[in-house]
């Protein structure tokens, strides 16, 4: 199978190295002649920066930023017609896609990467969805080759995802960001919470969060959520967090 | 330095075994004679669990719950007078044990003890309070034996210490729980967001959290945001927070 890469980012890149050990990498494509050169250099791949010199292949992966996934699309629709092509995308719907092939799918690899840190893939989820099933056993092929953690998700439930993963990481770091402020305000060594930070997040690995909730307001503690919220005066922020996320706890656990 | 405790659960019990490397331990006082007599075993002290057959030592350590604390204080006053009282915790003030003794401090060790688990007590961080300036020493003394995390905290900063772990931990816990149960729901699997969650966390062992903050609210991309809080409609404290926490991390960083 012959696969070409559009896009030479940290995803582009990862990918490339990783299918590059089971499939032969014909091109790269980047807009920036250069980028493309550094990558396909890696993967023994010829570099282009006009979609017209792309050649026929079996896969095209658009692993670009991605707000610039559609309008790629639309470009690549001239050259790639009848190849399977691919988006790399959480957050995009599969029909984006729709211009360039009736072949198309998503190859979601749901992991932070960075071009200088080296990345087991086959630790990495890889979250699949194909728009006509007969192409389902062809992207199986592929992301088998990658990872043992294989998922079949439609758009709506990778939208689902990232959603829930604003919610459970941007915002507990944000909340992490709170405390350390008022910490410092009452001249207090964030430091001394960090372990307990840690040892919070690590204790869901292996226990439903709902089953380890701790704190004044899952005991019914009423006496320390109303000092609390007197302690919390004058900073109107931190004293509405409080109360809704007091409540949603008492809430959470009444049933 | 002649030592009794006051209590026999968790944290009169770690702390009876550590101290006893370095000090005599008298007595432990407990209303359960036999729970008493289990730690009195362990480190060679007489169990008791009647106040009036207290003998006369240099610190008692009042290591029972919190809401019992200041009770007894009180019941101690009349055999603890001129002694050095302490109790453990974090979230009471050292006013409450003004009736025993005009000796009055704080040891309060930050970490989480369940009785079958060893802690390694130099690494759990010490708050110390003193009522009396001269009383800091012998304190000092008693909590250097322990741990070399020791820091010298108001009942005032205990208390915001308290009230900032609310809000980064049990907060946080909860968040995982509403993400959680939001992908049950859409029929994701949980277990994809767990590295996340854990990466997410031990990143600010290292960083300031507020200089590693990601997602689209501090991206400014508002058509996420909007995609997002569409797909709330019908949730409406998921809505309320994820528009709270968004605002909050886009002011946090306008600045």
């Amino acid at each position: 199978m012959k696969i070409s890469l559009i896009g030479s980012g940290n995803v582009a890149t990862h990918l490339a190295q990783a299918l590059n050990q089971h499939f032969a990498i014909v091109q790269i494509f980047s807009q920036n002649l250069v980028h493309a050169e550094q990558l396909a250099g890696l993967v023994g791949a010829h570099a282009i920066n006009d979609v017209s010199q792309l050649e026929a292949v079996d896969v095209y992966i658009v692993a670009v930023s991605d707000r610039a996934i559609e309008s790629m699309a639309d470009q690549l629709a001239p050259y790639v017609q009848h190849a399977l092509v691919l988006h790399t995308s959480g957050s995009v719907d599969i029909d984006v896609l729709k211009n360039a092939s009736t072949h198309t799918g998503v190859l979601y690899p749901l992991q932070t990467f960075s071009k200088a840190k080296q990345v087991d893939f086959a630790q990495v989820p890889l979250l699949l969805e194909v728009a006509i099933e007969s192409d389902r056993e062809k992207l199986q092929h592929i992301a088998s080759t990658l990872s043992t953690r294989i998922y079949h998700y439609s758009s709506a439930q990778r939208r689902s995802l990232h959603l829930a993963a604003v919610i459970a990481c941007n915002f507990s770091n944000y909340l992490y960001t709170l405390a350390n402020d008022y910490l410092d305000e009452q001249q207090v060594d964030f430091d001394l919470l960090k372990p307990l930070i840690v040892e919070t997040a690590a204790k869901i690995s292996h226990h439903a969060p709902h089953s380890v909730q701790t704190g004044p307001a899952v005991r019914g503690d009423l006496a320390v959520l109303d000092k609390h919220f007197d302690m919390l005066t004058d900073k109107a922020e931190l004293q509405q967090l409080y109360e809704l996320m007091s409540q949603g706890i008492i809430n959470r656990h009444k049933a």
